[in-house]
Order: C-alpha cells, then structure tokens, then sequence
C-alpha cells in the first residue's frame, strides 16, 4: 500500500474515537461549516464541474451545488433533532413477564471509518461531499473519498475545502479525505481499518466492489446504489385525457442530463393503439444534442443501445445520433408480447439518452409483463382518478419493484427530505432496507449498542436518567409522543 | 428441487402479497393466536425438547417456552403501537429551499419470504417460533422455517402447532412452514423466491450460508448471528469488595447450560494478584456435570478446548471432564503477555464449558490486549463506582467491541424488551447494524417505499392524510412529541 493512502487510512482510523465521542450538535455545526464553505466557493467550483463533466452551469450545476449544500444542512437538522439516535429506556423490571428485568438502555453509535465511492453523473450531490458523506459524517464516522476519475479536479478542490471547513470549525484531523484510482480504492475497501462502505454508479462495477466488501475475513455492510429501469405506466385514461403532456414530459425526462439519471425513465408502458406516435417523435426529436460525461459512459451506452435496438420485435421511433461528442436521444418501440420474449437485454438499464415504448393490450397483459421486470428506484403511473379499480390492481406489482412510487409525475427528480426513499430491491441497490438519499440515510453508518445495569455516572449522555440532551426516548415501552399525552 | 421444498417456497411466495396486504393489527392477532397454542401445547412440547437437546425441562426449558410466547406477544405489541413502520409525510412545499417538494410519503413494506435456520441451543427461544420467526412475521413476511438436526422432533411439531394456529385466526396459506436438512436449506437460500434469510449458530456454518446469500444473482440480506468470545473485565477495586462473589458469578455464567450460550464469559480479565484463584476453583469444582446438546458440538468443543489448552502460557486452573454423555467444566488461565503473543485461537469461541481466565498487570497493558481482541455480542465490567475514570478509560473499547455492555453483571441472560440489543461488529454479526432480539428485531426484515404524488384515495392507509391508523408520524420534518406539544 502507498504510504500516502496508508496515512489517510491511518488517520481516519485515529479519528474514529473523538468523531464517536462529539455531541451530535456539534457535528450539526461541522455540516454547517463545510455548507457554509462550499457555498463560499461556488464560483470557483462550478466552471470547475462544468469544464470536467460537460455538464451546463445553471441551472443543471448551480441547482446541485445548492442541493449539496441543502442537503449538509438538513443533516445537522437531524442531529438537533436526536430521535435518529433511537435512545430506547427500559428500566429495571422484576414483574416483566419474561422474567425479571434488569436496567437496560440502548442507542445508536457510529459504524467506524466509512468508505465512499463517488458517482460521476452529480459531480455535487453524489460526490465528494454529497449524500453519503453528509450521512457519514453526521453519523460520526470518518470518511474516505474515493474520487470518480470524471471529474478529478473538482473532487481535490472540493475535498480541501471540506478538509479546511472542518478543520476550522474544531472537527478532528483525519475525518474527512479524498483518496484517487482504482487500486487505491479496492485497497481501501479491503482494509480492516474500513467498516463501512457506499457507492453509487453501475451494475457491474457496484457489484465488483460488493463482492470484495463481502468477501474480505471481515465482512462490512456496503451500500450500493447501482442500476434501475424505472418502468412508467400510462394507463388508458390518462393517453385520453392528456396524452400529448405525456409524450412531451416523457421526452423531457428520459433525455435530461443526456438521461445519465439513474432515475431515468428506461420504459414507457402505454396502451395499444395509444396514437401518441407523432407527439412522442416530435417531442423527443425537439430535445437538443447534449455530451456524454465521460467516453466510457458514452461507449457503453452505444454498446448497449445497439443492444436493445437489435432484439426482435424492437422497432425506432426516433434514431438518435452523434456529431461525436454530444448525443441526440433515441426512442424505441415494441409490444409488451416481443417484450417479454426477448432477451433479458431489453429489460435491462441502458444509461444514457434511449427509452423504450412497450405497447400492452390489457392489464392482465401489463402485470404479466411487469411482473417479469428487475426491481428498481422507482416506479411510476401516469393515470386518472376514475381508473383507481385499474390502478389498485397494479399498485402491489409496482411496490415489490420499487423503493419509490409516482403519480403523475417523473422519476428523475429526487427530492432531499424527511420522507424521500433512494433504492430498491436489486440491483436498484445491495441494501434494500435502506436509503441512499432522505434523513434516513443517516441510519446505514449507524449500529445499536445496549447498556445494561450500568450507573447514570457511567452511561453516555443520551442514555442518561435526567435525559440531558432531551432527546424523544421511547421508556418502558411508552413512546415519547404518548409521554406528552400524560 | 424435490416437490415438497418447491411447494413451500411457492406457497411463501403465493402468501407475500397477502401477508403485505394485511394491518398490522391483524398480524398482531396472528402472534398471540401462536403464542397461546404454544403455550397449551406446553405440557407436550416441553418432554419433546428435553429428550432431544439433554436439556433439563424446570427451569431451563419451562423458562424458554415462556420466553417465547412473551416474545410473540411482545411483537403483537410493536405491531399495535405501530411505530415500526417509520410513516413520514413531507407535504408539497414550493419554498422548500433545494427547490419545490413534491407531496412524498414514506412507509416500510415487508421485504418478503424469509428463510430463517435455526438455532441448536434454545430449541424454542432461537428455533422454529423464535425471534426471528416472531419478527418475520410481524414485519408482514412469510418464513420458510430450516429446522435444526438437533431436535427435528420438536421442530416438526411446533412447526405444525403453528401453521394451526395461523390457519384458524386466518392468515394466508402459506405464510408458515419447515423444512429439513442442509441440501433443502441451502437450495432455498438460493432460490429467488426468497427475500432475506437470518441465522443463529457457528461462525463457519454462518459464513458459509453468508457467502451463498451475497453470491446469488440477486444478493439477499442475510442476519447471521455467529460467534462471540464475551469477555468480562474485573477491575482490582471489584476483586477487593467481592472478590469470591465474583468468582462464584463467573463459574455459573460460564457453565451454564453446559456452556452452549452465544453470550458465555470466555475471557475473564483479572488483575495479576487477584489471589482468587482458590475460589475459582471452588466455584468450577462444585458445577454440575451436564450433557451437550449433540455429538457433533461435543466433538467440535473438545478439540477447540484442546487447542486453547495446548497454546504456550496457558495453565489449567480446573480440568474438566467428560464421562462420554456428560462434561464438567475447565477453567484455564494465562497471562496478557502470553494471550497477546499466542496464536489467534486462544482469542476466538469456544462453544461449551470453559473459560479463560487472563491477567492483567496495567490498565496500559489491559487496553492493548483489548484492542486485540474480536468483536462480540457483549463486553462486560466488574467495577466499583468509585473506579469510575478507570471504567470510562475502557469503555471506548469495550463499546467497539460488542453490541451489549454490562455492569457488575454476566452476560448469560439476554431479555426481551425494546432496548435489547444482540448483535455487534463480524463475527458476532453478519450484519453490525441490526438486532436479533428485541422489538428492533423486525427492522430487519422490511423495507422502505415513498409514494409521491398520490391522490389520497389511491395512498396506503399509513399514509392517508386523515391517518386512519393514528400512527405517530413524522410531518414536514415535526416528529409526533413535537405535534403533541403544540
């Protein structure tokens, strides 16, 4: 190993300890102060972004920075809040139907020293210092970047900041830094001194990664947010009543960002004869030609393009093109019957600027052809309030396919709340019981410790009789809402 | 496959959508139907478990049944409370400050059939109505019940007691069932039927079924309960106050239940000259010579043991034996000089009556080998108060170490109640976030969904704006005490 990864591994194996030993208010303020400070250098880093990843400045940019930023801040608005420590009270019981019980408490403590890979396609909010490092970090867990190679500059630049923000606003050395490569990263993913891992990107190399975190003697949980379809579903009623808004906002969707979301819409199931043929031609023909990220993006998605273009029963609506460096998008066609007869191909995330139509002639024929589809992000239904008997009936297939569901709306904007829900069975993500976007991401650099008997000068804060901190802690089974009902 | 296994994992299958249809409350009733048929089958099941597993029947396993129909009730409990399934509505918010917010609403879902293998040594409490099986349950997901050889009698028979039970309160077909045998398990495990799996039992067992899980085409989650060494520190105050208490507290934890407890002491830290050495022996000496549970854990303890005894600097304090159905304790004793420098095998499990006693010259000298040892379920301390800056000197360790700490207490006795928590870092755990005892248990077996945009009428009942379940939720970012405040 290099000296220079060894050190940063080194140093934030060191800072484990005090980063588990802060309150978490003062961690709000290290969130607070890398926001603060990255929002000082928005002029700088957003030529930056853009001269590395084709990307446009505003609104595309601009919009991601401040979604970065938004998103520090909301995370030391969880650690005010303190119910994401789950502190849990359970005095000493000698009636307890079990049995007697003795004085317990349980809460929430860092994982330990967090690996994350960064993606290329939000050079901010998926990054150096996006989602899984806001997480990490409010967590208490240090964090090491492993820098995506698409946009290498911006990824030191950004990290010196968050390294000088913490820095200055007390956090102790060692708990944030960018590493960069490949091997360095697979070396640091296979270090004992790393507890905790995530990623966001693709099928392949997200799985390449998973199986070196659950291969190693120990092996660590890995939060892996990789590849979805994101199928939509347009229902009878809804091609009658606005079907022309569709097509254009389907367009729309699946070609923003030269459709390197990975909540891009990949399939359009509409009802045959649905006659939104020229619409959809003229909408998707109206989108610009816009650049690839990197060269192996844009190879890969020509690769797999021709993939999908060349199964049977596959038929072009709007051929797409290249000058080269940038991409016009692609529509393709089949019926939900050529569907589910191809090859697994067809249903596979192709990401870049290609949807494709499935044509389905009733709903039996739609939950069989859904049922077929891999899980994903996202799932989403374009259809009338009347039709709820029809909707019902395709809600249970739409669920088991995906952590998030959608009314009328597109998949590719991914809110940052309380409520916000960022993965999926697999391969959507590798830890289907959590998320990767929302306050809940805190929870996956998070693991219970209980304390048994121990005196009130010897718990921690949180666990403590007077309930220093104030937290909401559920005692005795009571939860603090009902509490206050007293 | 053969018909009989393919039949169960396509019945678990067939009951998914319904047990996810149904309420919570519903559910709750399913558990206490079990329960109460588990309880009044008592009188037959309690004779079955004690001619298969040698374990005696007052209190042992009188007590475990007990403890598992507590454990079903006290999850009906987590279902009427309702708090398990983290609602959270974030209203549309056009001054939301990334951007406008759409209406988004967050609830979790079962994750589906669940394969749960159970545990040799609490042939209830672990077993086929175990914690694992409770929660499953409770979270909405069907369980494939893998019975242990150990006691196939008993499992096959609690087995049907059960699928009774929740038959006649109604629960869909389907939703429980055991099978039998290695080759069925691990062709379940891989069978894309199955949603998440879970474990109790030996590291290498648990790996193995680990290793399976994470490599199929679609990894699953798998909770797998594994080893634990538990070590125990006395500091020289406990020794002076009640040194001899000490001893006789040890020797019980250690052989009880002839040592076959995931939480069995296996290190005890003393001070060099603690001068206890007579009363361990006294308190080894007069345990009881007990049977194991099965050949196969005999045979693998004896050579364990053999091991452990053979490594340089390690002495005989007591030498157990064995008269070829039952065994009496060992006690060993080393130096923390000579545990540190031997081979890792002095450090790991031992499954079944022995112990190894280490001293300790320093506090200096007992942090190193602290921080040499594996991660467990427990680490517990003797102390006194007055030692308290000695005690929060080693309680950054020992919190690193385990998922459970203890005071002046032993880690033989795990309760059920909303703070437990049993798990920890690898290898007490395949996965360090979770627990398999106590009502956070069923965390592991559900998943989040957001729905965004829905009209109210097409919304699950969690999430309708009237919250017709009056769940405690979270709204535009007010956690349910802050509501009830205002």
């Amino acid at each position: 190993m290099g000296t220079s990864l060894d050190s940063v591994l080194a140093a934030a194996a060191s800072a484990a300890a005090p980063a588990a030993a802060s309150t978490p208010t003062v961690r709000a303020g290290w969130l607070d102060a890398v926001a603060d400070a990255l929002d000082a250098a928005a002029a700088e880093l957003i030529p930056l972004a853009a001269a590395e990843t084709h990307l446009p400045e505003a609104p595309r940019l601009k919009g991601e920075l401040a979604r970065t930023t938004f998103q520090l801040r909301l995370f030391g608005d969880v650690l005010r809040d303190g119910a994401f420590l789950g502190a849990t009270v359970d005095h000493a019981d000698p009636e307890w139907p079990m049995g007697p019980r003795p004085d317990i408490r349980r809460v929430l403590v860092p994982i330990g020293p967090t690996l994350v890979f960064a993606a290329s396609n939000f050079p901010f909010a998926f990054s150096v210092a996006g989602g899984d490092t806001a997480s990490a970090l409010a967590a208490g867990c240090p964090v090491v970047l492993k820098a995506h190679p698409g946009h290498e500059e911006l990824s030191t630049r950004t990290g010196a900041i968050v390294r000088e923000a913490l820095a200055a606003a007390g956090a102790p050395a060692g708990l944030f830094d960018v590493i960069h490569g490949v091997e360095d990263g697979v070396t640091a993913l296979k270090d004992p001194r790393i507890a905790a891992a995530s990623f966001t990107g693709s099928v392949a190399g997200g799985r390449a990664l998973f199986d070196i975190a659950v291969s190693r003697p120990t092996p660590i949980p890995f939060y892996g947010e990789l590849g979805s379809v994101n199928p939509v579903v347009v229902t009878p009623g809804a091609v009658a009543a606005r079907g022309p808004a569709i097509a254009k906002g389907y367009a729309g969707s699946f070609s923003l960002g030269a459709g390197q979301f990975c909540t891009k819409p990949g399939l359009l199931f509409l009802p045959a004869g649905h006659g939104l043929d020229e619409d959809l031609r003229a909408a998707v023909t109206a989108a610009a030609a816009q650049p690839m990220l990197n060269d192996r993006i844009s190879s890969g998605f020509t690769q797999r393009l021709d993939e999908v273009r060349g199964a049977p029963g596959v038929e072009v609506l709007v051929a797409g093109g290249t000058d080269g460096s940038t991409f016009t998008p692609t529509l393709l066609a089949t019926t939900a019957k050529a569907f589910a007869e191809a090859d697994a191909t067809v249903r596979e995330e192709c990401f870049g600027p290609a949807s494709l139509i499935v044509t389905y002639t009733d709903q039996a024929e739609l939950l069989d052809v859904l049922d077929g589809l891999e899980p994903g992000l996202t799932a989403t239904v374009h259809g009338e309030e009347s039709e709820a008997e029809l909707v019902r009936g395709l809600l249970p297939s739409l669920t088991r396919l995906a952590g998030r569901l959608l009314w009328n709306d597109w998949p590719t904007g991914v809110t940052v709340s309380w409520a916000q829900q960022h993965g999926g069975p697999y391969p959507a993500t590798t830890a289907p019981t959590t998320t990767s976007v929302g306050t809940a991401a805190i929870e996956r650099f998070l693991r219970p410790v209980a304390w048994q008997g121990f005196p009130d000068a010897l718990l921690p804060d949180a666990l403590q009789e007077a309930n220093p901190w104030q937290l909401p802690r559920r005692t005795d089974g009571v939860p603090p809402w009902a509490r206050n009902r007293e």
